[in-house]
């Protein structure tokens, strides 16, 4: 349909209930809109600031959610690696397997996630310029893989703040399938208290820039809660907001597919 | 008509005749795509990296050609001033007085432009934050004008690049009418050769997200021979390419617009 | 004596009484260390954040007082200017014509700054990096004059943070005598409130590693009272404070000298 | 003594031959100097740019020679991690586990390393403030252990370059003992060619304004031959101007110690 795609869900995956919650929503509004959905959960935390933040659920368990959410829903599902160990196992449950954005230089990672034959989605380093890039996508190919996706989540602006570079979206286009991560792109780092603060009031002002720059797909982390969520509530989108949010942006694609 | 308006034209004001010339044809394009249209040049360029750099070909000649442009094509002008004394000889000539952003923090050159009754258009400095602008927009009204606009034309980031924060739109339409700077958002100053460098091809998507975000108005340069224009000449729009921008941004605006 | 030397003073002249008082202390502490002083105040300061911020006492009286300060104590003075007419009209009163950072591109400014024959201080925008001081040292020569300064005063990091790269000044000192303004260094920009803010808990870390690397002068607010003076109390070094530091200084740049 | 201590070597263990004739020559420098010396070498390095660049000669023989080295010149040896599994086998051979700055919000890593009883050597990312390294160090602290080191290799500015802020080093001393990463700190990273940059020219600059403010070790990549080695010869110090370096630092630290 020449739409853009979608990978949206919560932060991590913090059981049953929440998963299958976030999904049918997520699921019933890209129907509608005739958007590609592929459910996004982090199996584990890797990276927290602090170490008394929740972690996760359990690997084993959480990745099995992420297989259900498929099952019922009928939908790919996407999450996060963190060491190589965990690219073959991951892999059995999901479809594309994330590379974050601190790890992306890590070659070990990139390799051992293309070898699995499941697409590898590199976000770009928050200190990584756009042209950078390149390598980590060549370093997929270089696998034996073409399934290679790039992810915009911001770059470093002073120490807490971070901010996007559109002109890195045609550029990176030139590498692979280019998608803009929305709510991470909001972040603000390096706050005080080790929690990472946010500005989802900007969301559809992210949004609507890539999507009028041709962006491939969008990354949102939303849940019914953000307030509560287990990580990063201060940058997700509410997922009462997700439907008109969405709505705007297939308008914006329309008229540029029509451009 | 609900539509952004346009400020174009030359950096600086070579002479009659290319003045003529870039007004003629800009003024075609944007009653055709009912686009207000302000037409802009420099009388001085002030600011230059080198003292051996073009700066002018006289103050009462260039302004003289801006009035004669104003007469001619029906349009209103605009230009920069750089010190108190410049208010109130170019206000005679202009219908809007533009504080370059290296100047905005200059009190008395903001009180002095407000106090000739002319709309000020205030340009961000590469240094201050969208949120700084709040101040320079109370300079304004203190000396008691409504007549304030903002202009976004890049942020520094590292010494050799800037970039856009669209964060900065939303947050500056609170202040003021605010207009995006598209071509001078993609210079590259600093560079060794004391000539500052820019990224022309990214003229669409800076225009593009600010277009979908509900900017005022767009600020262009643009020339009918960038390449042998005195000055800017790395980061203008070829005049040949205009209509197209602009007839894709006015697809764009009218989408959002119905939103 | 192969030592530093020191332009220090008030942020702005705010009356005779307060300039006397912090000259004395100064001089008294300069020349027990033999560090060369010159004595700082501006006349007026022309780009507060704020109207409402103090600007002055009047010009000509901050100027007579910038002389008295010079004639009673027997040390050079040097004051900042905004425009051209400032240049004779300033150069009149004092030894040293300082251009601030956000004017340091204004080419006129600089020539008229040259043109009286005073030594011309040079601040580094904040946008700017140091190799692009060569241009700004240029536009002294070509004015005649073999007379110039610079001064680094930080660079922006992200919009409400400076940092200073020690790296400009080995760059710098190539380009004519270069000097560390602690002081504005650790200012913090863009602050909501429309007031700058600081560190003035760094003044000596930064100062340290500007005279270990050979700087040639040293820039430092000071004042008696920083949390009452009139502007820039955030990042201003508490009088009492001083001999203290310098003497560490010296220290430091005795053991330099003798590497 | 209240000296400074050194980690310098080699970026790579490139074989027995090379690391033997660098840590021969530095063993000798620092007894001179009675500078405590840790030999550094990396056993693989794992996140070049590009997936063609050198990686190692193999991890265990790596870290044999490693072992050789502290056993032939009785020195302690560091080396850096990169997978949980990592730590407990390098932790065999090595006294220092050193967290890469990509790694170090990776939480498992760091606590793996702590768990070890090894000193934890935290490199701060680019992409943090000093500030956050507290949250690092609170991991090891968590973990069990009291050893913890932190480590300033620069802050991203812009793309294709790096700074060092210095109010970083009092800032972190707060936390831990606290080195400064001079050879990484001016590295320029993002170049066009996939090949980092750096400035090696500003090594003593950006050395002696950490060794003037106390800080607690000092890092340097070091090779004999710095154009042919295998990774970052871009901002290695020539191993024949260590000695001059070293005692141009040592005679700094005596007269900071007797302020």
């Amino acid at each position: 349909s020449n739409n853009f795609f979608l990978l949206a869900g919560p932060c991590a995956i913090e059981g049953e209930e929440m998963a299958f919650r976030i999904a049918e929503k997520v699921v019933e509004i890209t129907n509608k809109l005739e958007i590609p959905y592929i459910f996004k959960g982090s199996f584990k935390k890797a990276n927290r600031s602090r170490i008394d933040s929740f972690t996760g659920i359990g690997d084993e368990k959480a990745l099995e959610i992420l297989q259900k959410v498929s099952e019922k829903f009928d939908v790919p599902t996407v999450t996060d690696i963190h060491e190589v160990s965990d690219a073959v196992f991951a892999a059995k449950y999901v479809d594309v397997l994330q590379i974050p954005a601190f790890l992306v230089r890590q070659t070990d990672l990139v390799v051992a996630a293309a070898k699995t034959g499941k697409v590898v989605n590199l976000k770009k380093g928050q200190f990584m310029s756009p042209e950078a890039m390149k390598h980590a996508v060549q370093k997929v190919k270089d696998s034996g893989s073409d399934k290679a996706w790039v992810t915009d989540r911001g770059t470093m602006f002073g120490y807490q703040d971070m901010i996007v570079d559109f002109r890195g979206i045609p550029t990176m286009r030139q590498y692979a399938p280019t998608i803009l991560d929305v709510t991470h792109s909001l972040q603000q780092p390096n706050q005080s208290a080790g929690v990472t603060g946010g500005r989802p009031d900007m969301i559809e002002t992210i949004a609507r820039a890539g999507i009028v720059n041709n962006v491939d797909g969008l990354f949102i982390e939303t849940h019914f809660d953000p307030a509560n969520a287990k990580s990063d509530g201060a940058n997700m989108l509410h997922l009462d907001n997700l439907e008109k949010l969405l709505t705007n942006l297939v308008a914006i694609r329309k008229t540029i597919n029509a451009l």
